[in-house]
């Protein structure tokens, strides 16, 4: 089966819906999905941002959480806009990429993202994120792996290995080194996969 | 008939698809196109940027020229990375600005792009704007009319409008003052107008 390679921030606007939508469109194309949080903040530093460009460039926000608010609607999934924003995710992408694979990650992944974009929660609170993992049954002790040495190599490495495939933010899409970026080129990165798995067979 | 602003800058890597294939979409969905040139140039250049932000960050522009390829690609239209990127669109846009109204104007758009993406001619000389008229057996006189203090006035104006209305990027669409920004946000404008023009009714 082919694979796209799901590349997210878990303070990225756009990330959101994308997060949301992704394992139904996914899966209706008869794909698979590899989960890869990473961080942005290593990356805009690199631009010789120190900030989201959305904060940087307020014409550029303005717009961008206007669109955000109409994708949502179309999607019918609740936005707030985050009282804090671009949030802290560091906490949650270390959990995240240690434990990438297993299969309670992706219900978890979105309702880290709804916390954040659906209800103004403080993801960057351990509390935020202990009561998601009660919400789905896992040991709250797991947290606690998140900041060992291993955990935070871990997420380092693959915002090193974002950063060689040539991403420069979020979300990205991944199909045997063929980059798409933004929410709004799922659909293209499906059909790149769709038609790699094709020639493949 | 509700209408469409096309607001476009001719040294704009995506405004080249959307330019080309805005005028089919547009007609099929019932909707009237305005055609609004405008320059980026002083827009960037408020944002700190004295050049294109995909010569700034090298990352971008790389995947910027890569998704390009695939967009044209699926639309059938030629790419050729012009030699000199971005090329200055002064007086092509000045031209376009005085004259956006006319018949010709569509077409004469249309070359202009083909001419700096499609066959990486240099849009910023008189001779190759001349050739493009007289393949649209256009005046040739007409050509000075773009540097009266008038057209220039005009497209000054004009570029403040863009300010003013939130623009910040080209392709923009704008649908009785909604924003939509992005080759790729074509259909979301022509959806949003389509809907406002049913509730009018």
């Amino acid at each position: 089966m082919s694979c796209i390679e799901f590349w997210f921030e878990f303070g990225s606007t756009y990330s959101y819906p994308a997060a949301l939508r992704i394992e139904r469109v996914v899966r209706d194309a008869g794909l698979a999905i590899i989960w890869r949080p990473f961080l942005l903040g290593p990356i805009f530093k690199e631009q010789g941002w120190n900030d989201s460009p959305f904060n940087l460039y307020p014409a550029k926000g303005c717009y961008m959480w206007r669109d955000l608010a109409r994708i949502c609607a179309d999607l019918e999934i609740p936005l707030r806009q985050p009282t804090t924003f671009p949030r802290n995710s560091l906490l949650a992408a270390r959990l995240t990429c240690w434990f990438q694979t297993e299969s309670w990650i992706p219900e978890f992944i979105r309702q880290v993202y709804l916390a954040n974009f659906g209800r103004d929660r403080d993801i960057a609170d351990a509390k935020e994120i202990l009561s998601i993992l009660e919400g789905l049954n896992q040991p709250l002790d797991i947290l606690s792996v998140a900041e060992s040495p291993e955990a935070k190599a871990k997420l380092r490495a693959q915002t090193e290995q974002a950063r060689a495939l040539g991403i420069f933010g979020a979300p990205s899409f991944v199909v045997e080194q063929e980059l798409f970026w933004g929410n709004d080129r799922l659909e293209a990165a499906v059909a790149w996969a769709q038609r790699k798995g094709k020639s493949a067979v």
